[in-house]
């Protein structure tokens, strides 16, 4: 998907939203687990009660991983089925040496035939511009993070008082443009995500931590929002375990909405 | 495997070498593409022919990915089918918010049962500690890696002039122990490797870049072994294509056995 079609996805459904399926099978509502694949069953009944409020799904690759084979399977099958009309994010945070990249990205891009991909900074330029290769594909990188840990090394300021996420986010501009490459920052950040959105005016920013992490929709709107909206805020436990009872896709469906009603005002 | 195991092995062998199975579908011998399982078939015949020589093999899992449920199948049968007395790692790069984490780990350590997964610290520790949880089970924190790409952040300059891939070693030592936490350091950075040493005397270090990346077994060696040896050095490329056709595992076998042979006169 390019540019100017997730700017009309956006703008179509008022909405903002990315549903994050971080689909973990000790936590789904015990009526599913006698289903063939219950994470995909799980998925599959989220996604159409959410769809119509989300642009956007993000997929949290090591809830999949952890069951082996058939949680990759249950990966692949829930990407076949998410409309064309959304925006899939394959939540992997990989990287690593150019030739190990190229792999990765034909992992998520060919193979699962995802939209975008998270990917971690910390290898450089050669790690990431395997992922920038491919037409209407997008690399997420990530520069400023949600967690607490984020202090330890993102924060890290250089003689000219530039801390490394500031870094990540000038030096990686060039690497790719504003429709190839997005930036992950933290809802919890909310200082720093006027400044970022000062660096990277155009930029979409992928932003997760609102609901269970804590970050405030609102204050994150406003100080992230660009000319095109130019951003993605995800919401997963609070969305797809919104009930752990038969009625958790309706749940997940009203939660959604909720979150999308309070998006359309800034439209 | 725990420390003591480990350095067991090595003593047994005369040999820190570790096999890398970056084991790519386009590159394999034309013979094999008519089993059923063709890169499982490979492993298997490569891990038959280097097993005396080596004391670890390291799984890139991007290799795995890029073929889809099928390619972690074939992960999966690899590590079941790598002998118990060798040092499994998942080259994975992993890393995330604490929960993701631990789902990572699960899929590692249980799921796939290697003995540790290499890490990626921009996130921190929360990011980093859901691994180190696990009984001798290990992480292998990315310090300074052998790509171009590492002089974009890891080099990255603080005030008090410790670049950033030392500020990762000394802040991330204190998550764990000389007993379940390594550092990867590229090969190609001879001139870092005896400062990395210096700072971690006892840790092992996972060094990757020997051969196909250019870096050079003796100099690393005189600057990375400690006194329980302390090292694993990769070599991927050099090893499991030393040949395209029918004597690739013989090949492998020899080429495998003349890196232990230079390892040999360090004992």
């Amino acid at each position: 998907m390019n540019r100017a079609e997730l700017i009309k996805q956006i703008e179509g459904k008022k909405s903002f939203l990315c549903v994050g399926l971080d689909t973990d099978l000790t936590k789904i509502p015990k009526h599913l687990h006698s289903e063939d694949d219950p994470v995909f069953e799980f998925n599959k009944q989220i996604i159409n009660t959410t769809k119509n409020y989300c642009v956007s799904y993000k997929l949290n690759t090591a809830f999949y991983e952890a069951n082996g084979a058939s949680g990759w399977l249950s990966l692949a099958k829930t990407i076949n089925y998410i409309p064309k009309t959304h925006f899939i994010i394959a939540d992997a945070k990989r990287g690593d040496i150019g030739n190990t990249s190229s792999m990765y990205a034909k992992a998520f891009f060919e193979n699962l035939n995802s939209d975008a991909i998270t990917v971690a900074p910390y290898m450089g330029e050669d790690s990431v511009k395997p992922f920038l290769a491919f037409k209407d594909k997008w690399t997420i990188l990530l520069a400023l993070t949600s967690n607490e840990g984020s202090r330890d090394f993102q924060f890290f300021e250089i003689n000219d008082e530039l801390p490394l996420y500031k870094k990540v986010i000038l030096k990686s501009q060039v690497w790719g443009t504003s429709e190839n490459l997005m930036y992950v920052v933290g809802a919890t950040r909310t200082d720093q995500i006027a400044e970022i959105r000062k660096l990277v005016p155009d930029h979409f920013l992928l932003i997760p931590g609102i609901g269970a992490q804590g970050g405030s929709l609102e204050e994150v709107v406003d100080k992230a929002k660009n000319k095109d909206y130019g951003i993605l805020i995800n919401s997963s436990r609070e969305i797809i375990y919104a009930s752990d009872s038969e009625d958790f896709a309706e749940m997940a469906g009203v939660k959604a909405s909720e979150l999308q009603a309070k998006m359309a005002k800034y439209f």
